[in-house]
């Protein structure tokens, strides 16, 4: 992040512009690097296939991409603004090690389709790592429901005490949304599982270009068929990309807005290891649910990175530069969301309840509702039944948690958790 | 749309609460009714397979039903706001047909498992709804690209002419985007396909209800499990429907912004039937393209109710009054989405495109590209041949658009634009 | 809100594209009407100063404008759709009283410029009542936060109980909000106030229009003097307006979610009356806060209406009909989040703190800060009190919330709330 | 940006933790720099005052806080992630070359009020900036109306032809609104001109901080007073700062549209010189209006932020840790979009427009309002002179374009532009 522009008077209109028209592109090109080399490696092996590079050629230009790719790992080779971009990095580098065979690697393609490539490889990349890490909070918490599903804690609708709960009932709501958020990543992968290389500016080109070939080499389920729509649909797969990020990272915020209520003094429900809270500048006294909060917070960057390419994807047909700027916003909220993701199974193994302090705030109103429906099992109209409770409420403190958890026997409810079915769904995601 | 709530002095605090409270609910119920209804029959004969009702009672309720929902269908019924809302409207008729057997309908399920289930099997129609629009337009499409595929237009990058493209290409890259279309709503339709009915204010009830039998009879693929969860989902499921329809709508804003451009005094390449176009109030001369314009704006509601029920959904874990909020923008959004869907086809259709005048718009530059290719082609690196081609642009004007087509032979290029593949992916779907 | 119009096959395209070109706009235009009679009044007298129309046919138009205004409020006149929109309606009526001079009403205006004067006007009125709610929200709060400013309760920092803090202070920082967000209403109020009527279409027009006059006559303090910006600024000032009722709404929300707190059993700072509070359709023993909960949700509605402006504006200069896609997201969200703020000064004055139970969730560790800063005024470094005081929490138990407040005299800190800046602040807006 | 997070397995949790925490909070702090420096260096003055220092100590601070000033100037002092954040930086610093002296800089402050006067300062030079820049760009925009206020332009609706509009009436256009942006930048920089100092965590202190002295000596109109509402406006005054610049950004989107389209071949209104436009990495024959595209683009940025922001936003009173995710997104999006607006002066100046293809482009129907308005001021209805001249289109050809704008008399009209009135409003701002 540079000092603030207008401090700097110094520089001329056509440097500022070249600055402005750069921008941070070689910087965010770090994340999408190790894809261009892979794409323009299967870019080669298609060219030799329609005898437009000779085997040597492509043998050579194949060696000279995996030479940089391991440079690159080893940071031996460092992606910076010497370069305007990833992809003119990679034409000097082969134009420096080859010669003109190294030029070649263009032919046949535009700057516009070595993006979109790289780009989707880079989603297809991240939302397999969403699914992973979706389905791993998801194993966590249907275990953890399992061995907690007999522990009563207090029910809460608005906020309000409403029925008597179970830890285990806790854990296994946020497991189902965590399946549901594996699945949607895995089906938002398969959509936008679609080959763009070989589409040019958008019109396609006047050479046979083996697409089908590039499209198994690079692992896609299918080709993106439309040159026209390749180059339309730029920014149209990101922000489904983003939407599947924004679902799980809003399971992420109830769960971690729970688990800040449960750790007040009020509640006292939840505590968590210290390495998740940090202390104060000037209060002695505290210690603070950091990481929770920031986890809590997190769902914006995605929701506000969809905001940005909603904006800037009010465009007519075709190529327009406008599109550049959707490489940062995608790019800044898959990282950050994804090192959110990475935290979650961790933390939900690692809250401990309080038990005692559980069983201590559930009260005897929150017996109401079983009492309510014994009353319409035995005939009694429900709206009836409700009435007839409402007037002795007081007369329920007798009851015992326990039993008014195992009780809960419609399927899905506290005394039901139903997690060998919850289990046999995520296993077959 | 009420009159300036600010202008009237004359409420006390009780009744301007309860206007408050109450919103619009009503009105938007209308649009939920039929699905409330529905689910209500589902949940009277799950009721009567655990022994709840009686085989007599189940009946007499499930006519009862079956008779509102003549009713409202025929206008004999009307949800107005003599009701607090549609659930209480059901059971006031319940209650004044049948007595008794008319308040058991609310046994084992909360006012809250009744919108979920109301608004899930609403959203499944519309996503289906959308699917099938999506499907017609792409059908269009694919058509007219076979019919236009040799017709010559000019193709942009930047909104510069590029190189030569064809109708059929710009038909064509609709086209697969529809696809692309369809096939999220039906894969969000799949996601969202789980019954929450029986889950009760989200801790589930102590009757054994039959929520296999609800499931299979609502036609719903799979059980929302967790009672938790099924609360927690409220608004999860009607984000991802609004992101479908976006999704749709942001590529009928760039067939509306090309048609827009098309139809300008500069461009004159297209041409749309008097019905859609309008005068104007002040200049008689105009014919304005007002339905194009305002389909055009058309995804901009979703993208504010999206922004709308992310803002509402930064709560934690439980029903929270807010949810409510997030029926509002859902109802307006898709309803207006789908209506603008549903004009899509025949617009595709409706499409005159004027060949001389594109075939006029042509320039010999727009052939630059064709003859670096064919220079690559000859084994002269791209780069050099890109050199060459820019010192000689004028000597390019005796090509011929229809063989640039032609020769563009990459698969989805212009001269190959794989038709058969989009058409076999459309009807798989 | 219709049915979904999905369910509908029967409809021609023609019909749907009519009903789809409407929209809701005369409904919107309910809204707008009593601005659009005012604003066509001046322009009547305008013209009349120019000679285009005699004494005799302005002073029957003014007089047949008056009687629309009088028939509309009384509820004889309904602006239904039999009406394309409000404009129509008004052209029609005159049309029908005065024949042709009725007619003339048009001469020199657009429905362009109509729209905007009409729509300026109601935005200066609508900013004009959030700021008056927003100062007696501010005055009651004042009130408030002194009469409770001795009135010890927990100083929450990461909802974790960090210092003494009073009940008064709790008051006086929403009461500076308020103070805030009313100057916002006003300075908004002053930047939207230019008179855009006489402007056309974007062009002017051939009549020496008296501008100067219509703008005193509708009380605007300057001229909106270019006509192609006056266009241009459709949804700019419309946006603005909704920053400033965001601005307000989110404070009420945090507000909102205070109360929500303090109202848990956990908490149980807070009571409410009755009438703010509503029972449960199935759990007998429940008081939910719905109505604090809708108002936590309500700065949704213009956040969403500004992200649907948002993308409606990306447009290039001069009118475009998606600009009517403005009006409903505006007139919605501006109704909507003026009923909030009118709840807002009687809810502040209506909550009762629990003093004993305040006073109760004071623990000794909330002291540490207080004697750090004793320590540091006996010249302990910070850093080195701090510590101290940290080894020491248990040992602060025997100190008086009250002295901890009163001894917190920084300026605008718990001991020293200068009320009387605040209010003058306040009176002097 | 780092590599994708995804892609590292090596760290341990605590490893992860820390850096999830840290974030890139030290990098933003390098804009924030200068301004905590400054805020220290009145803090510290303000403890002289009050006798929590002595002179000397103040005196020492003070020239410590200068030489660090001067060292991160001159790019002796680097702020890296060495440091936690800038405010544990200067700490450091302080102690480094003072010891325990430097420890009291912290005295009666909390690292919350630190960021808070930062982040206030920041703003107001930001908005400062932002309303130079507007000012510069209207004032380019008044003169070139000036210069071309008689050269005929065709005014478009629904970017259809209209009526015959001029060059200068365009600049005027955009000229004005830059003139509303650089009002609404300064009256939300007088809005948060407010200072926070000396409220810590949102309780005061037990210390006679003299607040009045910070704020005169930082230069503030006022005191922020509750220190409980400067804790509670974080995000609050930073949202209102990005609206500022969205509204202008917005502005320059229009402009950018504008001259896309006026440089295609279709329009061919408008040259830029070569400075403003690229290449094509694959077609020899363009030249691309890059800059003009990226910077339609620009107000995607802070739209994107201003999302993230009300999203982070939803919270309780209190500080959370929560807040520091709306650093980001402010300084990204302020940074960035001043530098689109550094460059909107020189574009302005820098348009030329082909007077002869402007000409050419009206055609005779661009005349019909003119003369519909004339017969309209011979006293016939207008709604009949429209149905006339609609009847006439063909005969009003031999029209002057000149004569046409000149006629336009109407205040703000395009034969009236009334520079005088935008120049004299623009100098009182």
């Amino acid at each position: 992040m540079p000092d603030p522009v207008w401090h700097k008077g110094r520089h001329d209109t056509d440097e500022r512009i070249m600055r402005y028209l750069a921008g941070d592109d070689v910087v965010l090109d770090r994340v999408l690097f190790p894809y261009d080399l892979r794409a323009s490696a299967a870019h080669v092996g298609g060219l030799a296939r329609i005898g437009l590079l000779t085997q040597e050629e492509a043998a050579a230009l194949t060696q000279s991409l995996d030479d940089l790719a391991q440079a690159f790992d080893d940071g031996d080779f460092v992606l910076d603004d010497s370069y305007e971009d990833g992809h003119s990095a990679i034409e000097d580098w082969l134009t420096r090690t080859l010669g003109d065979a190294g030029r070649k690697v263009h032919t046949g393609r535009s700057r516009n389709d070595q993006v979109l490539v790289a780009t989707r490889l880079y989603l297809r990349d991240a939302l397999d790592t969403m699914a992973s890490r979706c389905r791993e909070s998801a194993a966590v918490c249907l275990e953890r429901a399992d061995a907690h599903k007999g522990v009563p804690m207090p029910g809460y609708t608005h906020l309000q005490r409403a029925v008597v709960s179970s830890v285990g009932a806790w854990f296994a709501g946020i497991g189902e949304a965590f399946i549901d958020n594996a699945a949607l990543a895995l089906s938002t992968r398969d959509w936008i599982d679609a080959n763009p290389l070989g589409t040019a500016a958008g019109f396609g080109v006047n050479l046979p270009l083996d697409r089908a070939y590039t499209t198994r080499e690079l692992g896609f389920s299918r080709m993106q068929v439309s040159a026209t729509y390749a180059q339309n649909s730029r920014g149209k797969f990101e922000l489904q990309a983003l939407t599947a990020l924004t679902q799980a990272l809003m399971d992420v915020r109830r769960l971690a807005w729970d688990l800040s209520l449960f750790m007040t003094a009020e509640y006292r429900f939840v505590t968590l290891p210290d390495r998740y809270t940090t202390g104060s500048s000037i209060m002695p006294n505290k210690r603070n649910p950091d990481l929770v909060e920031l986890m809590r917070a997190a769902c914006a960057q995605p929701q506000g990175a969809i905001a940005e390419l909603q904006t800037v994807l009010a465009l007519p047909g075709g190529y327009h530069r406008d599109l550049q700027a959707t490489k940062e916003p995608v790019v800044r909220a898959l990282t950050r969301g994804i090192a959110t993701l990475d935290l979650v199974p961790a933390l939900l193994a690692d809250i401990a309840f309080d038990e005692a302090r559980l069983a201590e705030s559930i009260d005897a109103s929150m017996y109401a509702t079983d009492r309510a429906m014994e009353l319409a099992a035995q005939n009694v109209p429900f709206r009836e039944a409700y009435r007839q409770v409402a007037a002795e409420l007081d007369r329920l403190g007798d009851r015992d948690p326990a039993a008014s958890i195992a009780e809960r026997v419609s399927p899905g409810g506290m005394g039901n958790l139903c997690l060998d079915a919850l289990r046999e769904r995520l296993t077959s995601l």
